[in-house]
């Protein structure tokens, strides 16, 4: 073995991290545990802390620390429209385009059984419980045009096709689901004013 | 502000491991907020143990879990030698090839005046006392031929001038420093064999 078994821990520990292969966490180790102890220090207390007080909110699933996230705990908001988006980054781009004023619901990603992510994993039954609770009248799926995306659009618009509430769906013209905080504010605006109604084929 | 206060903090954390941009980080952050806390989690307290458990041996820096490391413990090490290295990757390498019998000293970097490397920063001093200890006779140059590390290899060799010692330098065909646990144990092997020693210029 060519490093201590406390450092060989480390370095699987990081490769689980997204994009990092064997020799980025060597790496990462290495430099860590050879000249920078504090910069190792401050992610450890980091993490710790962030899986200590950041939870999801247990209404929409936007990444909070405090008990309902602030667009759940502001009445102000519009309860009738929830936007349903894959991650909270496309969340916070669409709270900064400041051009919707309904509520969130955050999937955390999008169906794709190859990772093990089914409807549970994203909340679908929190989504159709919420919309049960008498406020809500409409639906709006904001996810790009990739195939997993496309998958689970259909898959949400069909939990809904006995409910009478409108499904919408924004258009990603150029934008990406999980990139939306670099999308142009006036872009997403744009967007939100062109959204379609989905419609259900009877059988 | 995109995130919450505390998942700002672990972005900044992450973006200060090497390779690592802001869209990574973020990237990262989520990843184990949204889906992964026990990756998070175990990642946390891989540092914290490995940080706690891992320092440099005091007498040649490799990293270690114990008082002294291996080699530095074993008695029937030649103390003659001192093999010089710029990583404990290196010493790694050299250590599988079995062909190497003497002691090491891990610099853990080599001088770089812009990123603030130093002879300090590189144990010199140690390294200088550790050679005065009387049963060392060569100092042994293990670093490839970067301009860095050509620049290193001239100050270390500069050290030695009155000493008396034997300075060598092992020849770094298509290796590099900070990659020997990659490269052939017999391709290291041959270059050992092929170490030339390094003359003073006299003034
Ligand atoms: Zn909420
Ligand atoms: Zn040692």
């Amino acid at each position: 073995m060519a490093f201590t078994p406390a450092t060989e821990k480390l370095i699987q520990a990081l490769q689980a991290l997204p994009g990092v292969g064997v020799r980025s966490a060597q790496r990462m180790a290495l430099q860590l545990l050879e000249r920078e102890p504090e910069t190792g220090q401050r992610l450890s207390s980091a993490l710790s802390d962030a899986l200590t007080l950041v939870h999801k909110c247990p209404q929409c699933r936007t990444l909070t620390e405090d008990d309902l996230c602030g667009v759940c705990a502001n009445p102000d908001r519009d309860a009738s429209v929830i936007c349903v988006v894959a991650s909270d980054v496309d969340r916070a781009g669409i709270e900064m385009s400041a051009a919707f004023q309904g509520r969130y619901f955050v999937l955390h990603g999008v169906l794709s059984p190859i990772d093990g992510i089914g409807p549970e994993t994203l909340g679908l039954v929190e989504l159709v419980e919420l919309a049960r609770s008498g406020e809500v009248s409409e639906i709006m799926l904001a996810l790009d045009d990739r195939l997993e995306s496309e998958a689970t659009v259909h898959f949400i618009k069909e939990q809904f096709k006995e409910s009478g509430l409108t499904v919408t769906r924004v258009p990603f013209h150029q934008m990406k689901s999980g990139a939306l905080d670099q999308a142009d504010s006036r872009v997403i605006e744009q967007a939100l004013t062109q959204k379609q109604t989905l419609g259900f084929e009877h059988d």
